[in-house]
């Protein structure tokens, strides 16, 4: 494969022109009906995206054009899919795309095919659901599982909890039920486990330890936790041993352990942040809700991957969506972004984003270890509304930073039952709100009192589909994933390392051994200390 | 009371000086283990406050002790306590105070003693609940409530959601178990009630309709959403009359209804996102754990507000944390502030001071109205640690912009169970790891390689006590809200209306009632209809 130029985002021509380029009107002045009827992109997966309300008129889309294409993004994003080594510091492959299917050419490594690799383990995953589901796999005191409970943190929690919430309505809705429950554990602190513990029935229990490292200390502890708690409850023939798989990778030193019913596979080119594709969100979606959702959920995925490797900007909604939020970032200079959905069954998907947008683009160096002299990721912080309406909008609406704006939105609840008072339905009146939202942030109303004055021109995009169904929501994921993607190769950063989370682990790590310890560690550990 | 003078933050020259005093030296240069010994103050209900990694030195401290002085921020707090008129736009007093005690003079309005009727409330509630928890009050076919739901949106929702969380677990580990479970409907959205009313027996359950005019959109359509699915549950006897009662003002048009149980009230001088320790927070937390744990809750808040009427900045814990944000707002240029609980019964916390910061201060014009020539509040947000060091961390230790971090701890867990694993307790983990971040953060680590270098200097500071008791959570939530307004105080603006959430509102009913709309709003409609 020819090796494609990288650079930084500043060292580009394109950049130079985007930056000097005279600014658009304000956007209040140039947003239209016609521009919200027509600047729509389809994201895949049943999902629109709409960029009307940006502040983007179509010489400036030119522009962002231009740099896609001086930095050979969509070009990058297939190498990617091709198998480049893209996480430079750690010399590996970034491949969480091949659990949703094959989009470039086959990615072999010492021999091994890795997207036959990671759908052999999606295949074993449900086979042994299909197991659970049906019986033949029970707990270890004869009874049949009724709860999962996944034990992980970071990557491991976050995604896969978020995808949980946001389809267990849905399933709820189509299926009359969903298989089993579902549960999380992730933090150190034993308010936690104890809490859970305290929602499940050991006997119907089913655990899932994921860490692909197999050495993540609260995951492991936590792990520990469990055992404990289930030894000591005193129920005869109660054995861990039965009630917990792994989702590991074949390198880690729990592969192959006699201590669990299963495990299941991943490896080093699948990051934590975008490993939800994988066995590490496959196991824990496809127990409580059967394989065939999941795989409708990776369905939707793929269909979006394959829109991010279109090379026209107006085509290609998260290339567009990620250098939309380059120019807010690095020309406007806003420093965060929030992401809005409307929708309740997206209340953890912020969440998941905060974590795959600020742990893939909160870099200071580029790809080459060297500093960068320009802006990286945002902060990324969001609730659902009409909920984040009554909280922080104010500051959105009124503050003295201005703060781009994600909204998502569906035509059409998951569930089924609605009321109508005063002549509309809830979700015609949550749209509504949605639609005012978008209107009155670009728009904004000129008051003589000061306080009731709005500046508009607040910019925000909307992606929109029809219902939140595992489809769609796949595409959500993937839209998101690809757009920090896009974003890390226009900074020229490396967005799939982390080595900003090493330096506490360790020092936490040594002040827990007893060894020699800054003075000022020491102190903060004393006051900490019962 | 004399009038006390009112000017913005930048006329004061105190804040010249501030502007133009040499920046003390970096963080790293003189955090010390002495430091952290010494900076510490006693902020109220067992917690101390700690700025020892905060970017200030002694005489940096002693310029915003000036600018307390110049800006009589203690003598403003005095005020508000003692009923002046605080919320300029809307000609009100600021009362929330009075729910935990009088620490001022007595507050007259129209006859009426208001902390007298606040606590009055409280003690109707108490009495309510208890006959609740001893069955003398009974779902309308007999059977006992052993189950309340809060329909609310906002501070009705947020700040009592958060509380319920955060003692949740204590409440069951020292009492064995809670008197009611509760839950919470707040999105207009009809997959939130859907979804909450499927995990809860109607016949066993109460209602709490928490809305303070009687008219919020979301609050109201969730109330007949109810009614509609108890009307339809089939159950003879259902009476949903028999099921709700009410939090509201006494001229909301809902006051005094037949249709509920009883009704408790508050008034206009407690806004929503201050309204925790009124009936908006009482009802359900007195309902969910008895009125003394509540008691205990507002005792904490109380010692925390006693603390904020002392005009030494040094011993004056909110009005310190105030400051050092102003400083890092305004002259260090911080947009973002990240709350960071090393507790996961704070999970909601940070949620609600994402409320109550952003919504008082997000604010463009000062208290006459007349616009703003320098920053006014940053946006918040923040998730438990350890989970958040999987997350965003990364771009908190490694980012290009610096966010100030107020990180919570406890000494001890909530719950008593805890395992040993690797010669440490999983509460000895968590508090090591929280030790081992301020030190990250604040100190750094240099290394030649550019992705593995630590810049440090990363201002924090650490809130912690024992445990988290009620005791403990009311001075936390009051050390927060007593900081939010002295720094509303400092710029100058009105904490206390939230004239920024309502054009959003107004469009969002014009486009429901097919009122004349813009073609933007209708074309956004369109897109958004089913």
């Amino acid at each position: 494969m020819s090796r494609i130029e990288y650079k930084n985002l500043t060292s580009a021509e394109a950049y130079r022109k985007l930056k000097t380029a005279p600014p658009p009107a304000e956007l209040s002045s140039f947003l239209t009906a016609e521009r919200v009827q027509t600047c729509s992109i389809d994201a895949g997966g049943g999902l629109t995206y709409n960029y009307a309300a940006k502040q983007a008129d179509e010489s400036l889309i030119r522009l962002l054009g231009n740099l896609a294409g001086e930095l050979r993004l969509p070009e990058k994003y297939a190498a990617l899919l091709s198998g480049e080594v893209m996480n430079t510091g750690e010399n590996r492959m970034v491949l969480h795309h091949l659990t949703r299917g094959q989009l470039q050419g086959p990615v072999l490594f010492q021999g091994r095919n890795l997207g036959d690799f990671y759908q052999k383990q999606q295949e074993r995953i449900n086979e042994f659901a299909g197991k659970v589901h049906t019986g033949r796999v029970k707990g270890s005191t004869g009874k049949p599982f009724t709860s999962v409970v996944q034990i992980g943190i970071g990557g491991s929690d976050l995604g896969p909890r978020a995808l949980y919430l946001a389809l267990k309505n849905y399933v709820r809705e189509t299926t009359g039920n969903t298989f089993m429950n579902a549960h999380f554990i992730s933090n150190v602190d034993p308010d936690d486990p104890n809490e859970v513990l305290s929602l499940v029935d050991p006997e119907r229990t089913l655990f899932i330890l994921v860490t692909k490292s197999g050495t993540t200390q609260e995951t492991l502890t936590n792990r520990q936790f469990v055992v404990e708690v289930m030894k000591r409850s005193g129920i005869a023939g109660l054995n861990p041993k039965g009630h917990m798989i792994a989702v590991t990778s074949e390198t880690s030193p729990l592969a192959k352990s006699p201590d669990f019913l299963e495990s299941f596979y991943i490896d080093d080119f699948i990051g934590g942040r975008y490993s939800s594709t994988s066995a590490v969100g496959g196991a824990v979606l496809s127990l409580a809700f059967g394989g065939d959702v999941f795989a409708e959920f990776l369905a939707g995925a793929r269909e979006a991957d394959a829109k991010a490797l279109e090379k026209d900007i107006r085509k290609n909604a998260s290339l567009l969506d990620a250098l939309l939020g380059i120019y807010e970032r690095n020309i406007l200079g806003c420093p965060v972004t929030a992401i809005l959905p409307y929708s309740q069954a997206l209340s953890r998907f912020p969440a998941h984003l905060q974590q795959l947008d600020m742990e893939s683009n909160g870099k200071q160096v580029n790809r080459d270890g060297k500093p960068l002299d320009y802006k990286t990721g945002p902060v990324i912080f969001g609730e659902p509304g009409t909920n984040g309406q009554h909280s922080f909008y104010q500051l959105l609406h009124q503050g003295t930073d201005t703060v781009p704006l994600q909204f998502i939105g569906f035509k059409n609840a998951q569930t089924s039952f609605d009321i109508e008072t005063e002549g509309s339905s809830s979700q015609k009146k949550l749209n509504a709100n949605l639609a005012a939202q978008i209107a009155a942030f670009a728009l904004g109303k000129a008051d003589a009192n000061g306080n009731k004055n709005f500046p508009g021109s607040r910019p925000s995009s909307l992606l929109y589909g029809d219902r939140l169904t595992p489809r769609a929501l796949g595409a959500l994921l993937a839209h998101f994933e690809n757009k920090v993607m896009f974003q890390g190769f226009a900074w020229n950063i490396n967005s799939f390392d982390q080595e900003g989370v090493q330096l506490g682990k360790v020092l936490a790590g040594a002040l827990l051994k007893g060894k020699d310890v800054s003075a000022v560690l020491a102190a903060y550990g004393e006051l900490l200390n019962s």
